[in-house]
This record gives structure tokens, C-alpha cells and sequence, in this order.
């Protein structure tokens, strides 16, 4: 095991009615900014949920937060901020809306350095962030995990740009399952691959023998390749176990938690960041398509992970090693295949004319040595992505 | 799974030489209280790090804190804190220390009510803490993850009292894995099984489809069962890794996340409370003796978790459904043999005869309905010592 350090402060307030917590977890002489979306939570109840819980609280609004949040609406959200005098942020949303709202509160009083204080500058130069607005979050959508961490991810022109920082980590997150029963077939299958490769970048590297993690990871993934067949199946979809279980392990897969103390990897992020970028593709959607040709071509390097891999969430014990690390990378597929999303750049349209934007794009980013041992250098990004054709 | 609220936000710092961290958790003007047991600190050169980091701090001693910590000895450090203003506790050790340390830091800042203000109060009546003082942990021994939760367990009179707060929740652990090389066996031994039966508390009850806290609570098990026996076998009792994968499991055993969502039994640690505070029994020998009977006479009630543990923790997959559950109670009784912890009260030479006082404890101290379900009588609790003897 390495050497780490975690803290996850967020409080999380878990199951069916728990929306109403909302109203004595926002102190009363906050300024509330109610930051979400395109408005889906007008049309499932959340919002009326949400307004009732404040009714007591002095409020307003900021709508219209995109899916891959950019940095142009996010400024929109300053001018209120300062008119308002607004001191607190509720996020009601997916991962979206949740990073949306960390750039909105580090933005908001960001107090730069001697070369500026443009906020652009924490995306762009990745400046500290020193202060922020206290943020809670009610999740809608289970995937990224942005309920309980300091991350978030902005676009600008196409560019998608990170940012992390403990000072954005929601102070709470409440997770009511229910809530999800009213998600499209493509956003629950899009938040079950998410979290499944979340998980997967922070164990399919290389063994330093922390069993804990190991088994952590493997309990998620474990959990959704059975829960999320079953939320998109008629029979099952409106269960309400089956929504909880993805939630909890949603968040669970991105907290800090399973990755402290092992090596990461996140090369297929960093590559399926730039699909979305250039081509609009869903996140998840371009991380089925990465994930599967980051196994090809690195299975040499993740052998060791690979045959556990293969063994504990797949159960394969027959067969030589190379067989086993090939039904495992089949078994991935096919569950990306049921959770009816690509795991091919042409299922997405995409053909080998298309490559060499993209490893402009990693390169322009900075993005030339990726992965667990930052070996993948832009010639084996295009090996990868040549793999996924 | 059941609706819960979560947080923890004890921050960790795990790894060899993190024990220099303390030097910047604790704020440079605190008066620091550096809390510890009987002197082992000073011989396994625990003591002189901590001395090290608080270089630059102000701080006093209080020491002999014994296992079990009593509240006579607890109530001694007072004066200290009143005569030296200390307004920070630094416990150095192991579950004893900590759970000593918390006493203390509620006691100090102890209120009460119209009927008084003796701290006795927060253990004999429950008197909820309202103020503590903010507690550090360096840990010496990984066993009930005190380190990371609000629990605590005082002894008065032969009589063990436990209490909880989130005040009380050490604000930071340093969890130092080299640290442990120099416990005892014993130690050892005993901070495993602990670590083992928290886990079980909150896993063998009865199903409410929580996958993420089973699978969770399954690794943290089989991970004790690999590695708990090597770290007494001469050739692997030295390894680091086996005392990393040890230490952080017994933290997440009992650092509220594997319980959150699921119902929790209890019921041995009660019954077993009354084995330490009646015949002076170390804590995790009391829990092994009892464990055992508990999963035999509950065998109806726990069936399904039981049959779940014997497939994905012992992989047991062959025999009827009683003859799977009885070879998983057999092998974890054969873990415990092999962790050189009793499993009888034979074992520690009680017998029938001692029984009539253990259920006269249980009933002074209210526990005459235990268990997940509230339902272990004390006619049923002296059924499941009867089983033990």
C-alpha cells in the first residue's frame, strides 16, 4: 500500500424523502443560490421538493447549467452572486450541475495573484483556489461522484479543463433514489459506466498489495455490472434497491476512498475527455469506447490486475492467462454492450481520419505521458484509439 | 437498503514516517494534553516522534491510561487541563487510549443540566455532549478503529459504559503501520478478531439488499482471515503489508460506513462487555467466545446472511443449506484457534456456575432485548452462553 492521506468530509443524507433535510442543513441566515440545469427537475418533483425545503431560507435562482458545464454560462452566475450578496450554493443536478457549481463558487471569490484575478486562470493555469462559497448538492443523477468530492471539470471552445480543490467538496449531498426513477435509459446507462470506470482507473493498474481497495473496488464493480442491466430491464427498472445500490456505489467510486493508497490510472479519462471535446460525444460514451482498447494495448503492463480482474469480478478461473484477460476484456464489453453504450469510435461515427485531432488535442493539453506509470506517451494513444476503431 | 446519514471527516494519514504529520494538524498555539497508557510508546519509539513533531508546541503529559480505561483514571486528567488550560488532546496508543481520550475531552467541557453538572452523567444517564475538546490520534494498535469514529467505551465498578458523540471524533489519526511491529501477539491477535467481529456486527443480521456495504464488509472479512494469521507467522510477522492491510481494515470495521444502511446486531459485544467488566477478559476474547454461539442459536434468524457468508467469504459452495452454514461457523471458529483466541468459556475456565452473574449484569445494564431485531431476551442471551461453554 502507498502512503496517503484522506479526508472526505462530505455528509451524506441517503434514501427516499431525504430532500427535506435540506432545510436544516442550509444555515437560515444563508443566501441561498439555487444553481441547476435545463429544467428536468421542474418535471419529476425535485424542484417543488427543493423550494419546499427552503421555504424559510431567502433564495434565488441560477438555471440553465449544460451537460459538459462551460465556462461561459458558469460566469453568467457571478452577476447574481454579487447582486444578491449570495453566500451559499444548492446544487440540484447531475455531476454537471455539481462541477458547474464548484467552478461558480471558486469563481466567486477568487482573489487571484499578482499576474490577475480572472477566474479563467484556475482552469487555464491551474491556479490555487484559496476561498470558496459553501456548497450542498441533492444529486439526480448518480455517476460522477462530484457529490462528495473536490473535483470538477469545465468546457471552453471544446477544451475540457479540471480543477480539484477540498474547498469546493460539497459540505453535504443528499441522495434520494427515488429521484432517479424519472432518468432516460441513456442517463442511467451513462452514470452506470461512468462509476464503473471511475472505479476501474483507480484499480486496474499495478498491485501494491492494498487488499482493502482491491476488494472495494471489485465490490462496485461487482454491484454495477448487476445492478445496471436491471435499470434499464422493464421488469426491473422501476425497483427502487436496484436504484439505490447504483447510487451508493456511484458515489462510492469516486469519494477518495478507493483510490487512497494505490496507484491510478485515468488515461482513459484524459483521452475520452478529448472525444467529448471535439465531438460532443456523452462522457461515459467515450469512455466504453477508450476503456476496452486501454486493456488491449496495456494488457502487458496490467497483466497482474487483469488475471485478478478477471478472476474476482468475473469469476474466469479456466483457461491460460492470456485467455482469461481476454474473457474478462470480452465480459467489459458485453457489459457495455448491454448497458447500451459504444465501445467502438465507430459506433460513434468516428473513423481513423478522426485520430489525428485527437492526439493534437492531448498534446495541446499537455496530455503526453498518461497512466498509472506515465508511459502512455501520445504515440501509444494512438495505438489505443487505433485499437478502439 | 435503509435510509442513513453519513460523515466522517477524521482525517487519515496512513503510512510509515506520517507520524510527523501531527506537528502541523495541531495548531502551533493549542496547549497541547498528550494522552497515553502504560509506557510502551517510550519503548517502541513511538514516544519520541510524537515528542519530535511537537517541537514547536506547547504540551503536557497524562499517562497511564489502562485497557479498558476507567473513569477514575480518566477523571484524574482534569486537573491537568484545568491547571494548564489545555484545549487540545493528543492520545497516543491504541482503542484504550482513544476511547480514554474522549472521556476526558467531553469531560473537560462538560456542562450538564438543571439536575447537575457531574460528568458521570454522559456514561451513567446518557447526557448528551455538548462541547469537547478537539482530539488528534496517533494509533499504536489497529483494532477498533476508535481512531475514526465517535465511540467510546469507560469502565467503572466492573461495569463498561459506552458513550457517542461526533464531538469526540478524533479530528485527525496518524495510522503508522511500522508502529504495530512491536506489539505483542496478543495484541495482535486481539485487534484482528476485534476488527473482525465489528465487521460481522453490521453484516450478519438480515438482508436489506445493501450490495455496496456487503461486498464492502465481506472484503474487510476475508482480508482479516489472509492476513491475520501472518502477522503471527515468524516468517511473515514482519511484513509491512500484512500490518497496512490489517491497520486500515480495522479503521474502515468501524468508522460508520460499513453499517450505514443496514441493520446492526450488537448483541456479542453486549453480552461480551459483561465476560470483561464480570471476569476482567480482554475485550476481542470475549467477542470470540461469544461470536460462535451467537451465529449457532441465531442460526434461523441470521440464515440468509449466514448462508451469503459462507458462500463469498469461506467459499463454500458444496452441502445442503445447514451443513454450509455449520462449516462457516466451524472455519471462523478455526480462524480464531489460528489467532490464538478462545472460543469457549471453557476455554478461560468459566462455567455454568458463572452464568447467572453475566445475566444479571445484562439486565442492571438494560440489555434485555438485543440484537438486529431487538429480540435476544435474557433468557436467550444465557441460551447463547450456555452454547459457549
Amino acid at each position: 500500500m502507498l502512503n496517503f492521506n484522506f479526508q472526505n468530509p462530505t455528509k451524506i443524507n441517503f434514501g427516499e424523502g431525504q430532500i427535506s433535510v435540506i432545510s436544516k442543513e442550509i444555515p437560515l441566515d444563508a443566501r441561498v443560490l439555487l444553481v441547476y440545469g435545463g429544467g428536468s427537475i421542474k418535471g419529476n418533483g425535485v424542484y417543488q421538493q427543493v423550494i419546499d425545503a427552503l421555504s424559510e431560507h431567502t433564495f434565488f435562482e441560477f438555471s440553465g447549467i449544460e451537460p459538459n458545464p462551460t465556462y461561459d454560462t458558469l460566469m453568467k452566475a457571478q452577476e447574481i452572486i454579487k447582486a444578491e450578496n449570495i453566500d451559499y450554493l444548492l446544487a440540484v443536478g447531475g455531476g454537471s450541475v455539481v462541477d458547474g457549481a464548484k467552478f461558480i463558487a471558486a469563481a466567486a471569490l477568487y482573489e487571484g495573484n499578482s499576474e490577475g484575478n480572472d477566474p479563467w486562470d484556475i482552469l487555464a493555469k491551474q491556479q490555487a483556489v484559496t476561498k470558496a462559497l459553501p456548497i450542498g448538492a441533492v444529486l439526480t443523477l448518480p455517476a460522477t461522484g462530484s457529490e462528495s468530492n473536490g473535483n470538477s471539470v469545465v468546457t471552453r471552445d471544446g477544451n475540457k479543463l479540471p480543477f480539484s480543490s477540498p474547498l469546493v467538496r460539497p459540505l453535504f449531498a443528499v441522495l434520494d433514489p427515488t429521484v432517479t426513477l424519472s432518468l432516460s435509459d441513456r442517463q442511467i446507462s451513462n452514470g452506470v459506466v461512468d462509476a464503473f470506470i471511475h472505479t476501474i482507473e483507480q484499480y486496474l493498474t499495478y498491485s501494491v498489495n492494498g487488499k482493502v481497495q482491491d476488494r472495494f473496488s471489485e465490490g462496485l464493480l461487482q454491484t454495477l455490472i448487476e445492478e445496471g442491466p436491471k435499470a434499464l430491464a422493464p421488469a426491473t427498472k422501476e425497483n427502487l434497491e436496484v436504484r439505490a445500490n447504483i447510487m451508493w456505489s456511484a458515489t462510492m467510486a469516486l469519494n477518495g476512498l478507493i483510490g487512497a493508497g494505490v496507484p491510478q490510472d485515468w488515461s482513459t479519462h484524459m483521452i475520452g475527455h478529448e472525444l467529448t471535446g471535439a465531438f460532443g460525444i456523452d462522457h461515459a460514451r467515450t469512455l466504453s469506447i477508450v476503456l476496452p482498447a486501454v486493456m488491449k494495448v496495456r494488457k502487458e503492463q496490467k497483466r497482474e490486475k487483469l488475471l485478478q480482474y478477471a478472476t474476482r469480478v468475473w469469476q474466469i478461473t479456466e483457461g491460460d492467462e492470456n485467455t482469461r484477460i481476454d474473457q474478462a476484456i470480452r465480459l467489459t464489453e458485453e457489459f457495455f454492450e448491454t448497458m447500451q453504450v459504444p465501445t467502438r469510435l465507430s459506433d460513434v461515427d468516428l473513423g481513423s481520419k478522426d485520430i489525428d485531432l485527437l492526439i493534437e488535442r492531448l498534446a495541446q493539453h499537455g496530455m503526453t505521458t498518461l497512466g498509472e506509470h506515465s508511459d502512455i506517451t501520445l504515440d501509444i494513444s494512438r495505438e489505443i484509439l487505433t485499437q478502439a476503431l
